[in-house]
């Protein structure tokens, strides 16, 4: 095996940057438009990403035919979610935010995180709203391309668990990696479309509907409001948030099998059978405590359980209520939800619905064994058996998910930050959910406050778990670099 | 296979019951020597313990060859420890203690937890103090010979690891299971006598020496006073205790392997050396960090780090400061401490050091094929191969373990517990290594305070814990009880 060759992860990586710098151009003209003079941020750093793109593009000749090593397909995952990152966050510079808080800013919106430095956002010019939501929804789109086409392929955290499925099947339906991304954009832009036009027809002005329809559908959660989703209280818009934050979780490749004709997509499909069951029960029970324990109708309970654990549970962020103060029991569940997350193959982030259903399997099959030590007991999930190599790699997977929240834990706390602000800050950057627990990091509060150094291990934290862990883990093997 | 004849299951449970009565003799002894009326409550306890163990006895005759199913063993492992709790608790009722209460007492002793509801122990009378050492003692010794003899056959939690290493091998060396017990006693004896012998070579009075030896090799940290170890200041009582607490965590089988003249078998155990490396990198780090952020000497802050972690880490509890004002990081390290543990075949509790190990080398493995998907790596520990059964078995049970602590904290914030303290004491109770954090539940705290319900959660989480979880959720499974 040869060394590395670094020149076409450059180009492409080029080839994104520039890219970017075009979409910096529609915040500017937003700006320009409202006669905001803000436009200037938008074109000063479309100019310079723009220029370092193009440079590299140029820099990087291509020869003979395109395809990417396993190595090089790794080393761009990585590069490109941090290189855009760094260029995105050259427009926060203009509201005055320094580089840390600016790339932080652009990480939580790339990753669809959501946790936010900034406040006061009812004030800001609309062209930087319009670009957080456009980072969330463009790393939200990122994210489903990669986990559809990329990650089963490169065998990520029991991710080879969908490669047959996404590929060796959907090599009938659809037949290569550049169609299979041009399906998902449509299905996620018409989906976006949609909520949009919801609520816009609900109480939302047009600006506020798109903005946050794009927050929405990628599962990011920042919103145009310093109030997030409890600025709007009409209970339609709370709940066509809750269906469409669903929407954004549920597994894409499900969304292509019902539109080439396979009616029971949905239904069949073990993700989301799973997710919407765990929801039914987490949501019900928890509405029944709501409601005992506190003077609020069943109704509302239910709207806002639904809403509140659905945008933790699918990995949004987005809050109506500061669940914080529901109760001890509340605060505890919550803190456990932040680790579900939704499919894989969406916009969602945490362990996923997956891997737990995979755990599930395992440990009955292991409860099985001890009394029948003899007995062949066959791993299916859903119609398919699963193969011989996944149990491994979704173990490993959560076994280094949980190291790593404890170890940012620990990192938090060096800085100051109290047990359940350090913990739920972790969890929550790796997760990518966006509010953690506590009056800095919850629901209410702002990530501002927090120590330059808390910051930049919490957009490590981010970035870690929007790849999985294993993707950038894998950079830091000395296996990797050798020829 | 037919239905699980419980006649075996229910002698053996009576033979023990009926051993437990004899021993409840000691502290009445004891008691009386000392002129103490609290002797009756422990003589009262001891004939109803008799009476009921003994009518278990004669009403099992036993037919046959001796011989339990491997249905039977796991009904054994949990009637046993769930029936000689319920009458160790008697003769806690004589101290005034509800049956809660003296239940709490008595399991957390049995398992060698070593929280407790108790307070002003230092008035108490002599008899019940050794009581509680004595649970510890006795539940100590049933663990290092259920994780040797039985749970390795058993298949629970990856122990089949060591099946061969504590069965096969040593059939050379010691021919029976009663031999192998035998073994243990003595050992465990031998150590708790030359712990006692230096304790009360220092500091102690020769009660508290032998009180303490027996809570320190037990891992219990049960303590005759309130203060618990910071009762002692002498640096030489506390560098005791953690030699001997370490001595606790050790496998015994390496203690039979040295007697046997095999020099280095300390050394080439890879739980022991792991165990010792992770001691010596979290203490000393952390002694660094107590030295240069606090008024203290640098032989102080090794004393003390060293004492209270290698306390959490082997699972024994005792506290010789509150580290709970150590600073918000020394908080957030020593609730993950508590996942730590010592070795298996130890007295110890938690996850322990030989999973860790075998979830690293999977995901080194792992990270290894992410490279290189055909690569074959083979997964050795210590000198040998891994079973094929073990990464399943072990990653299966850290996902339960996980997924307990979670289950209960939520359950524990249902009882109006705040989340620190019930996701402290939840993980505490679990581990077996019983101070938590916070007020109520940390090293300064008393458990007394917690509602009723609280205690029996607590109780079955410590129960869980002590059998390896797996023991216990396998009577839940229906399959275990059809014919």
């Amino acid at each position: 095996m040869a060394d590395i060759d670094v020149t076409p992860v450059a180009r492409v990586l080029g080839l994104m940057i520039s890219a970017l710098a075009g979409i910096m151009l529609i915040p500017a003209a937003v700006d320009a438009s409202f006669a905001n003079p803000d436009w200037t941020a938008f074109v000063e750093s479309a100019a310079v990403t723009g220029f370092i793109g193009g440079a590299m593009v140029l820099a990087t000749q291509h020869r003979g035919a395109f395809e990417l090593s396993l190595r090089q397909a790794f080393l761009l995952t990585v590069a490109s979610w941090l290189g855009i990152t760094a260029f995105s966050a050259l427009p926060f510079l203009g509201l005055g935010l320094d580089y840390t808080d600016a790339f932080f800013e652009a990480i939580s919106g790339i990753t669809t995180t959501g946790s936010t430095v900034i406040s006061g956002l009812d004030a800001l010019p609309p062209g930087i709203l319009l670009w957080r939501s456009l980072l969330q929804w463009i790393g939200g789109l990122g994210i489903i391309v990669m986990a559809i086409v990329i990650l089963p392929f490169l065998r990520v955290g029991g991710m080879q668990l969908f490669y047959t499925e996404s590929s060796e099947r959907s090599e009938k339906v659809v037949p290569s990696a550049f169609h299979l991304s041009a399906w998902i954009v449509t299905i996620y832009l018409v989906l976006t479309a949609t909520c949009a036009l919801l609520y816009g027809a609900g109480e939302m002005s047009a600006f506020d509907a798109i903005n946050h329809a794009m927050a929405t559908l990628s599962t990011g959660g920042y919103s145009t409001h310093d109030a997030s989703f409890a600025y709007f209280q009409k209970p339609g818009t709370q709940w066509t948030a809750t269906v469409f934050m669903l929407a954004g979780a549920f597994p894409f490749v499900a969304y292509i099998r019902f539109l080439k004709g396979e009616r029971r997509a949905f239904w069949r499909d073990p993700q989301i059978r799973g997710l919407l069951r765990f929801l039914l029960i987490a949501v019900l029970a928890m509405a029944l405590w709501l409601w005992t324990t506190r003077e609020i109708d069943l109704l509302d309970a239910l709207r806002l359980t639904a809403f509140n654990i659905t945008s933790v549970v699918t990995t949004t962020g987005f809050a109506s209520d500061d669940y914080g103060r529901w109760g001890a029991v509340a605060v505890a569940a919550f803190l456990m939800f932040t680790f579900v997350g939704g499919c894989t193959g969406s916009t969602s982030g945490a362990i996923k619905i997956y891997r737990y259903q995979v755990l599930w399997i395992i440990v009955r099959s292991q409860l099985l064994r001890l009394v029948s030590p003899h007995r062949v007991v066959l791993l299916r999930y859903g119609s398919r058996t699963i193969p011989a190599d996944v149990p491994a790699s979704v173990l490993a997977f959560v076994a280094v998910f949980l190291a790593t929240v404890a170890l940012f834990t620990v990192a938090l706390a060096g800085m100051g930050l109290d047990l359940v602000t350090a913990l739920s800050a972790s969890a929550t950057a790796i997760t990518n959910v966006g509010p953690g627990l506590g009056p800095i990091v919850g629901p209410a509060g702002n990530f501002a406050v927090l120590p330059d150094a808390a910051k930049w291990i919490l957009s490590v934290a981010m970035l870690l778990g929007r790849l999985e862990i294993f993707s950038v883990l894998i950079l830091f093997d000395p296996e990797f670099w050798r020829p």
